[in-house]
């Protein structure tokens, strides 16, 4: 049987491959950040600059397809989640990383149909690190397989985690202490480069053994989340439930 | 005038990539993890033998250096800071990323005479970085010279510092309540890599505006502190005095 979804993951990897140019050309210059929720949640052209290029080229290319992007609906765009073909988007991951030109900025694509991920796309544009994962193809970097860590023992894991860009003073707490706890296990130790999708295809190298955060958004997990499934690993929940893509929806959004 | 130290510096950069080389190779088989201080304070025997090599590569090319490492002073060995030309080295920074194959690990090599920083070499061996400061001459990585952020606001900040491996509890809530106290000004955002070597060449190339952390030993810093330096950076202790290399030894650890 053929796949029918491979011309599509073919075209988002193209598509990531001229986000991430953009991403680095914008880089060599100087770039006015805009405030969203917070003066930690930070947003530039760019971010819509490049969400434009991908909808516009996904939309001339599949008509028919609907699109979930961070900064359309941050624009205050309705995202209403259908059985359609459906392309969940982050134009730039990790845009305070951008902003300070912090060498972690990432691409995502998620690709969701019938409510099922089919395939996820994430190109960390300045290292040059191309991740992909298929549904029941495996997850690959620059087409070296990727396979998640085989450990069990939390008390020998590293993790990965956020800060994240809410200042309110019980959320930082409630961060903070969660860390507090993890570390007195004890853990080996916790690791943040700034992007919730680089992390989580550090968690599918093996390089980490988990990634948690509280508060992102479907677009933060919708590329790397089917990254990690192929590589071995699962998405859960905070109450231990497998994560479903819908569960991922903005109207979903995991608060604390 | 011909640099006198100039040789020296070619040196430690071939000894650096030599080192790279070794951590590559061990990264691609099982290690024997063994704890240091604390669960998280972790040595395998790539840092001993890298050290190993090390000492014995600039022993025999230069006899009458000193010669400052992580794992001798581990060991036992005492170290007396004298005027002489002085390598202070850390073979494996970032021992648990290491461990876990979180691809942050660098060769840290230092280089003081009349206990003034004379050069630092840091290779980040994963990534494939050299980074290298000579007194007077600049900060490079890979042959692009560095130079730190122009941020002067603390608001606008993105910083790098690490949890850190002990596991006391009031180590913990220290490092912690540092953490809340930062992001509650606020501030853009704290990462950690873990390696001090590799966060502090971070701040060299201005992708982050600053680091810190207490209680890290002169190996962690002897090799990055001059390229960051030489990057138009600062290196204070924390009353705010320029650190200089003396401060940084053993006997000056910075505890909490």
């Amino acid at each position: 049987m053929s796949d029918p979804w491979q011309e599509c993951m073919d075209y988002a990897v193209t598509l990531a491959r001229q986000a991430g140019e953009m991403i680095r050309e914008a880089l060599k210059s100087e770039m006015n950040v805009m405030i969203k929720s917070s003066p930690a949640d930070l947003v530039t052209v760019t971010d819509q600059k490049v969400e434009k290029m991908l909808l516009s080229s996904i939309k001339e290319k599949y008509p028919s397809h609907s699109f979930i992007g961070e900064e359309s609906v941050a624009a205050g765009e309705k995202t209403v989640f259908t059985d359609k073909p459906t392309w969940i988007i982050d134009p730039v991951d990790g845009t305070t990383n951008f902003v300070h030109k912090f060498p972690f900025v990432a691409v995502s694509i998620g690709f969701v149909v019938k409510k099922q991920m089919e395939f996820g796309v994430v190109y960390s544009c300045v290292e040059d690190k191309m991740y992909t994962g298929r549904k029941g193809k495996g997850a690959f970097c620059n087409g070296q397989r990727l396979q998640v860590s085989q450990q069990e023992d939390i008390t020998k894991s590293l993790l990965v985690t956020e800060l994240g860009s809410s200042r309110k003073p019980e959320t930082l707490r409630t961060v903070l202490s969660n860390m507090e706890k993890l570390c007195s296990i004890p853990i080996h130790g916790i690791r943040s480069v700034g992007t919730a999708a680089v992390n989580m295809c550090l968690v599918a190298t093996g390089g980490a053994d988990a990634y948690y955060e509280m508060g992102i958004h479907c677009w933060d997990m919708a590329g790397a989340g089917i990254i990690v499934t192929e590589a071995g690993g699962v998405l859960m929940d905070v109450t231990g439930e497998v994560l479903a893509p819908q569960s991922m929806l903005p109207s979903h959004r995991w608060t604390i």
